[in-house]
């Protein structure tokens, strides 16, 4: 199946508006309330952060999201209407009623999001007008406005949109995505909006985004912190003229890879653009006893500050690499463990191969850093996007709220 | 009991002799050859990282320590001695054999240790000229120079002499700590030799070492990573004139508790000049309803990156905290948690309290920082030691072989 990247984001289906205006959350004046609304109620799905402490606005969107559709979501940035009582949950509402009153549809088809500081209560009102002027300014090119008005310490913008063919019919999937520091498996102060106009059953769509999240967004580490407000919501709004996918056949793989291959791009522009970092990390351990042991040694590495501080400073210290496969929890053997840096072998069966060390730092010079890790005990595998970490990383966290 | 804090450090009891002097490995001169030995036979025990690797040194140290009894240890900085083949196992008994020999002892009797970087083959003839050179040098006050060669990106020597009364006789126990990156629970990058005169049973020795260990070392994270090269050893050469513990009775607790002082003493010491560290963390979480959640929430905070550069920038973002304890996996109710900053309340059942934020910046200012988070939930408890997240941290570990 061709798939073509198009110019977009979560505007490029049929039947989608956007918008991102400045509301007045960020003091800087910058956009900070997003708005993504569907021409008709869409059929919608969700994946949600694990966290235990869960945001007052994440909460009401894992509420109505049940029903499995929706017509809109709303996103403030720059609080993360999170920690702060009963009066979090009432502004959830609030927005979501209102919402609905200007959309004229039932709040319960209105999905809230919120990120930014923990701890803060909204200040309510200035969301409330926000919403008027969004409403008023919702366009269908509207996405990458939306997109700049999610956005915190991200430095990028992170869209994207891919036609393919469905069932015959041209069909598109957009996104957006919001990313930076405390991404890790499991998610963490992402989001992610994806839109479509594939006709495809709530049932079936809800399975596919599940099982690619757990693949692409679960497999993004930044600092190895999990956050209260972390979302990834898919809209299908059916207006493609492709008949239905109601079953899990040829057509419905076809939508699965397409829309694969937007949460591929979009967890990896969060990796990317994690605070601070210079380089993409992709760590990827084969050969393990299990699914378990591949996960667990593939996180350590990818969550080790010496790591991701050594590929920063293109050291070769592949020493706290297998150091950090040891204490992974993972089932190995360490004599067996071979580790490569852009495919340049630095260790086999767990000691220093013999490696021209010019040539592995010119590979640690890239932007795009490939470990791999085979330790030869079996047949699973396993891949995590990371960043490095850098000064920035502590100029930016150590005075995120100042 | 009184426990009298006196001068210097494992040559402060009766019957050592200690010596540091530079063989070579560090490129700059500096010392990294240390060697304590015992005028007789000691009492040995021991704790050991739980890394799946273990460096060569190391495993010959967990061999040789079986019997209960050794003379000496030898311990190099500079080189780690691990994940280099078996010309690591070979050069570790080479270690001991020619130690032993001019010793004139058994070679089972010695402990090895080795620091340093992971990976590349030890210059064993520098080792061994240099042993020659620290057996004639060895002297009874000679503990500062070897805490001097054990040092690798330690700023400050981690020495302590203790003094009290066991069975009516005065008794030493002395100390020296090796630290910096890469501590965390389970040790790591970390090596502690304790000495003492006191006649204890091997047994007992092992019992309050292993007890002691974990509420002190391994109660330490400086960033989560954990070493391959780790280990705790004491000798208890029996000299003092005490007529020996042999079962758990009020004496046994009198050198307990003395065996605490100076293990916390150390471990804070480690936590304190954690790589690119400025501020001592001590997080502490009572209220669990298990023990498991005590340890897991205090372990989450104390390990992530964002509440240490929080830390750092005395910003009072306990918005990272609550989310820590969140994603610990601790059995927690997130509407009962307190959280305070130097006693100071910024979080009551959950949400923020009110708080004067420039009372709690003057705190995080401060060279100690408590962070104390009460679950409401039973009646466990855990304690912490970390340190803070600095550009200093991201400096060090980017060029640490270079």
């Amino acid at each position: 199946m061709q798939i073509l990247y198009i110019e977009g984001g979560v505007t490029a289906p049929q039947g989608y508006f956007a918008t991102g205006v400045a509301c007045g959350l960020k003091e800087n004046g910058d956009r900070d309330l997003a708005l993504v609304c569907s021409e008709d109620v869409a059929a919608v799905a969700g994946v949600f952060t694990t966290n235990k402490v869960k945001g007052h606005s994440l909460k009401l969107t894992m509420q109505n999201i049940k029903s499995g559709y929706a017509t809109a979501i709303v996103i403030n940035s720059g609080n993360a209407n999170a920690c702060v009582g009963d009066k979090g949950d009432t502004d959830a509402r609030a927005i979501a009623a209102k919402t609905a009153e200007l959309l004229e549809c039932s709040s319960e088809e209105i999905l809230v999001g919120s990120t930014g500081v923990i701890g803060v209560p909204l200040d309510i009102d200035k969301v409330l007008d926000g919403l008027d002027e969004a409403v008023s300014a919702m366009d269908p090119e509207g996405g990458h406005e939306a997109e700049l008005a999610i956005m915190t310490t991200d430095t990028i913008a992170k869209e994207i949109a891919v036609q393919f063919e469905l069932q015959g019919e041209p069909v598109i999937i957009g996104g957006m995505a919001k990313g930076s520091g405390m991404i890790s498996p499991n998610m963490a102060t992402m989001i992610a909006v994806l839109t479509t106009d594939a006709n495809i059953s709530r049932t079936l769509l809800d399975t596919a985004l599940k099982e690619i999240c757990q693949k692409t967004f679960n497999r993004v580490i930044v600092d190895g912190d999990t956050s209260v407000c972390d979302m990834v919501v898919i809209f299908a709004n059916g207006l493609a003229d492709n008949p239905g996918i109601v079953k899990q056949d040829g057509d419905y793989y076809a939508f699965y890879d397409a829309l694969d291959k937007v949460c591929s791009f979009l967890a990896k522009q969060v990796a990317v653009d994690g605070e601070g970092a210079t380089k993409l990390i992709e760590v990827h351990v084969s050969g393990a006893k299990n699914a378990e042991s591949a996960y667990l040694a593939c996180s350590a590495i990818a969550k080790s500050p010496l790591v991701k501080t050594a590929v920063y400073g293109c050291d070769a210290n592949w020493g706290r690499i297998i150091t950090a496969v040891g204490y992974s929890g993972a089932d190995i053997a360490p004599d067996r463990i071979d580790i490569s840096i852009n495919k340049v072998f630095v260790c086999r069966s767990g000691s220093a191969a013999i490696y021209d060390e010019d040539k592995v730092i010119e590979q640690l010079e890239k932007k795009e850093v490939h470990i791999n890790v085979n330790l030869n005990s079996g047949t699973y595998s396993d891949r995590i996007w990371t960043c490095d970490f850098s000064e920035d990383y502590i100029r930016i966290n150590g005075s995120y709220r100042s």
